[in-house]
C-alpha cells in the first residue's frame, strides 16, 4: 500500500449515524493520505472552496494531492461488507433447485469445493468471484474457501492482488461420518496443521495483516470434531485471530447437532463447550436461536452474519435481526454464495428488509409486528458498520470517520431526461426525489451498474 | 403492423411445454411472417441448413426474408407477461418505507397518480415505464392508468408507437368515503362515461385491439359504489371486455369490504354478486382467500395476477401459488409497481419462488411444504404462459407455437474466460454448466443487460 499518492474526495457522502439514520454530508471533503488513512473530514458545505487552507493544516501540497469530484446526485457511500461467503461456491450461484441443507451439500456444494485443488479451475473461479463482489461494491469479504492449502493460499494472493480487504479461511471438517470421503481432513491433527499453513501463508504475504487476514473456519458442528474445534479455539488463544462457522441454520441441522453433541444443552453451547464462542467469532445464519442461545450468544460477544439470500433459497427458515438486535448481539449481513444467489451485498440489504417483513406477518402484536420490520436505513447499516463490527474491523471499515480507512464506493443513479429516457441502469431519478427517497430507490433496483468506483485502503480497486 | 419483412429466427428456442417443464430447441428455426405471425416452426436439430427447402414450402423467397441467428449460448425465450402494474405509480418504485396497503395509498400513490393529469409529466412519467419494462423483456402490460382520460388515452398512444403490447385501464374510483376529494370521480356515471371514452380512443387508435385494448378498472372494491361495480359489469357484457381489480390483499382491506359490503359473504362474493367474476377477470394478489373464495373464483374462470414483490414490502401476506392451482385456478405474474418495487417480471419470477419457499416455512407437513416450493421452470411458466392465459392472450403469446404471435426476446449469458474475468453483466456462465443451470442461472442473477432484443408482433421494439 506505500507509494499511494494523497487523495481528496469531494461531493455528497452518506453513511450511517446510527442503525435508524444515515447521515448526509453534501460538499463536503474527505482527506485520504498515502497509507488510505482519512486524515480529514470536513463536514461544512462549501469546504471545498476552502480546500487549500484544509490542505495547509494537514501540511500537505496542492501539487502532491489527487482530487476526485462526485457529479451532482452521485455520492460517496461506505463499502459493503460480506460478513459470510463461500468463494469456491461461486459458479453455483442460483443453482440450488429445491434442495434444502443437507441435500444441497451432498448434491452441489462438496463436489464444488473438492473440484477447486485444481489450482488453474480454482484462480478461475476465485478471481471471477472477487471481481464480481468489488464490482457490487464489496470491500471486505469474510471468505470460507476450502480444505487445500494450495487453493485457500491462492484465494489470499488474489485478494491482495487484486485489493479486496479479506478474511481468508480453510475449511476444517473431519468428521468421517457427515464429510464425503473424497473431501474431509482426514484427523483432526491435519485440520489444524493445515490451518497453521495457511495462516503463515498470510503472515508471509501480509505481515501485519493489513488486508489479508487468516480466519479459523470450523465448517460447522456437524462436520467437525470435538479434537478439531478445540484445537482451532487453542489456536485462536494464542493468536487472537477471527472464527467463523454456521449456526442453527436449519431444523435437520439442529436436530443433527443435538444428536451428535448430547453432552450440550443447545447448539450454542456446543460451540461455547469448546471455546468457540468468542468476541471474534462470526456466527452465519441464526435462524432458529433458542432465548438461552441468544443470551449466551450476546454474553459472548460472538457477532451474527444475517444470510436472507440463502435462507430465503434453502427454505431454512427467518432469521429475526430486530429480535437479535433487542437481544444485544451484533449483526452483519452475508451473501453465503451459493446457498445465496446473489454476489451483492446490496440484494442482500433488499431481502433482509423483505424477509424482515415475513417476520412481521407471523407477529401477531400490532405494535411488535411493526418493530419488526427493517428499514432502508437499518439494511444499509447491516451491510456496513454492521458488517463492519461483525468481522471485527468497525475502527477501520464502514464508516467516514478520521482514522479510518477509505473503503468506499462511488455511487451514481440514473436519471429519466424529458422525453422519458432513463439511463443506463435500473435506478430511474425523476429530479423531484428527496435524498432519502433515492436510497430507497437505491436499495430497492440498484446493482453493479450504480457503482461507478470503488477504494479499498484508497487504492481504487474497480471502476466502470 | 403492416410492412413488416418476413423473418426467421435461428438458434435455441426455450419455452414452457407445461408449468413443470422447459422444452428446449436447439439449432431450431422458426418463420414469422410480415403480420407477426409464427408460420412454422422447424423443431428438428439442423433445420437451418434445411432453410431454402423450408421457405419453398411457405412460399417464400430467400430475398425477402431478413434472418436473425442467436449466438452460442444464446436463446430465445416467449416476452413477459406483467399482468398486474400501475403505469403512473413507476416514479415511486422503491418508495413506501414502512407503510402497508391503505397508508400507503394516501401517502405515495393518489398523491402520484392525481399529480399526471399534467400531460407532459405523464409522458415522461409512461414513456420511461414502457421503455423500461420493455428492456426488461416485458412485451404485453396490464396497465393501471389513472382516473384521468386523457392521461389514460396518452398511455395507450405510448404502447402503441413504441410497440409493447397492453391492456390500458382507466382507473374507476367513485367512493367518496375511501377515495380523496381531490382524486376520485364525482359519481357513478362519470366513472362509467370516461371509461367509454378511453375505449373509444382505444377503437380509434387500435381498432381491432391488435396491440392495445382497453381493460375495465373498478379500482377495488373499497373504493368503488355498487353502481360503478354494475355498470361496468353490463360494459363488460356488452363489449365482451377484460376487467382488471384487486383483491384480497392486506387483511386491512378485508376488513373494510365486510364492512362495506355486508350483505356479501366474502370479498370474492362482492364482485361476483356485481357481475364482475368473468372469464375475463384479472384479480390482483389473492393472498388471503378462503376456501369457498377460491371454489368461486374457480368455478367463474377468473383468473389470479400474483404479485410477490408488492405483497412482501408491503407487508400484505404470502400467496399460496402452489394451493391456488391445486384448485383450478389460473395465476400468472404481476410487478404491480409501485406496491412492487421492480419493474422486471424476472425479480417477479425469483420473488415468486423465494415467497413460495416462506409459504413452504409454515407448513408442517413435509410433503405438502416440499409441495409448497415453486422451482424455477414454474415461475417462468408463470411469468409467460401463465401471465398470456391470465390477460386472455393465451393463443396468441407466451409460447412458440405456429399460429401465435412473435412476442419474444433474445437473451444472452456472460461467459467467464479463462482468466476469470466475467462479462457486463451479472449472470457469470463458466461453461460446463446444462442448460437447466443457465436458465436458473439467469432466473438469480439475470436483469435487463442480458435481454438483447425484444420483439412484439414481429416488430423489432428494444434491444442493446
Amino acid at each position: 500500500m506505500t507509494g499511494l499518492r494523497k487523495q481528496v474526495f469531494a461531493g455528497t457522502f452518506i453513511s450511517s449515524k446510527s442503525p435508524q439514520e444515515l447521515n448526509y454530508l453534501h460538499n463536503a471533503v474527505i482527506c485520504v493520505d498515502g497509507e488510505g488513512r482519512i486524515a480529514r473530514v470536513d463536514k461544512e458545505p462549501g469546504s471545498v472552496s476552502k480546500l487549500e487552507n484544509t490542505l495547509k493544516t494537514l501540511g500537505w501540497s496542492a501539487s502532491e494531492v489527487d482530487i476526485h469530484v462526485a457529479q451532482p446526485g452521485q455520492f460517496f457511500f461506505p463499502g459493503f461488507i460480506d460478513s459470510h461467503v463461500h468463494a469456491p461456491q461461486y459458479p453455483n450461484v442460483g443453482i440450488f433447485g429445491k434442495t434444502t441443507l443437507m441435500e444441497w451439500l451432498e448434491k452441489y456444494t462438496f463436489p464444488m469445493e473438492s473440484s477447486l485443488k485444481d489450482l488453474d479451475k480454482a484462480r478461475r473461479v476465485y478471481t471471477a468471484c472477487v471481481r464480481r463482489t468489488l464490482s457490487h461494491g464489496t470491500t471486505t469479504s469474510a471468505y470460507y474457501a476450502t480444505i487445500d492449502v494450495a487453493a485457500t493460499n491462492l484465494l489470499a494472493d488474489i485478494c491482495l492482488d487484486i485489493g479486496q480487504r479479506a478474511l481468508v479461511g480453510r475449511v476444517c471438517m473431519d468428521n468421517p461420518t457427515t464429510c464425503p470421503s473424497y473431501y474431509r481432513d482426514e484427523t483432526a491433527q491435519e485440520s489444524l496443521e493445515r490451518t497453521r499453513e495457511t495462516i503463515q501463508h498470510v503472515r508471509d504475504i501480509d505481515p501485519d495483516f493489513k488486508l489479508i487476514c487468516p480466519i479459523l473456519t470450523p465448517r460447522f458442528a456437524p462436520s467437525c470434531s470435538s479434537e478439531a474445534m478445540r484445537g482451532l479455539a487453542d489456536i485462536q488463544r494464542q493468536m487472537d485471530l477471527p472464527v467463523q462457522t454456521h449456526i442453527s441454520e436449519n431444523e435437520g441441522e439442529i436436530a443433527l447437532v443435538a444428536q451428535q453433541f448430547p453432552e450440550s444443552g443447545s447448539y450454542a453451547e456446543v460451540y461455547d463447550n469448546h471455546g468457540l464462542l468468542t468476541r471474534r467469532t462470526i456466527l452465519a445464519h441464526a435462524v432458529h436461536l433458542s432465548e438461552g442461545e441468544a443470551a449466551l450468544v450476546a454474553k459472548r460477544g460472538s457477532k451474527v452474519s444475517h444470510c436472507p439470500c440463502s435462507n430465503s433459497s434453502l427454505t431454512s427458515g427467518a432469521a429475526k435481526v430486530r429480535w437479535m438486535w433487542d437481544r444485544g448481539i451484533t449483526v452483519g449481513l452475508g451473501t453465503d454464495m451459493s446457498g445465496g444467489y446473489s454476489p451483492s451485498v446490496l440484494e442482500a440489504a433488499r431481502q433482509a428488509a423483505l424477509v424482515s417483513r415475513h417476520v412481521a406477518m407471523g407477529v401477531t402484536d400490532g405494535a411488535e409486528r411493526e418493530r419488526s420490520k427493517l428499514t432502508a436505513e437499518e439494511v444499509l447499516y447491516l451491510g456496513t458498520r454492521g458488517g463492519a463490527e461483525v468481522v471485527g474491523l468497525e475502527d477501520r471499515v464502514g464508516g467516514f470517520e478520521e482514522g479510518m480507512e477509505w473503503d468506499a464506493q462511488l455511487i451514481g443513479l440514473g436519471q429519466v431526461d424529458e422525453d422519458g429516457m432513463g439511463g443506463d441502469s435500473n435506478v430511474d431519478v425523476f429530479g423531484w426525489e428527496t435524498w432519502e427517497e433515492r436510497m430507497a430507490k437505491w436499495l430497492f433496483n440498484g446493482d453493479d451498474r450504480n457503482v461507478k468506483k470503488v477504494w479499498v485502503r484508497g487504492r481504487l480497486v474497480h471502476e466502470r
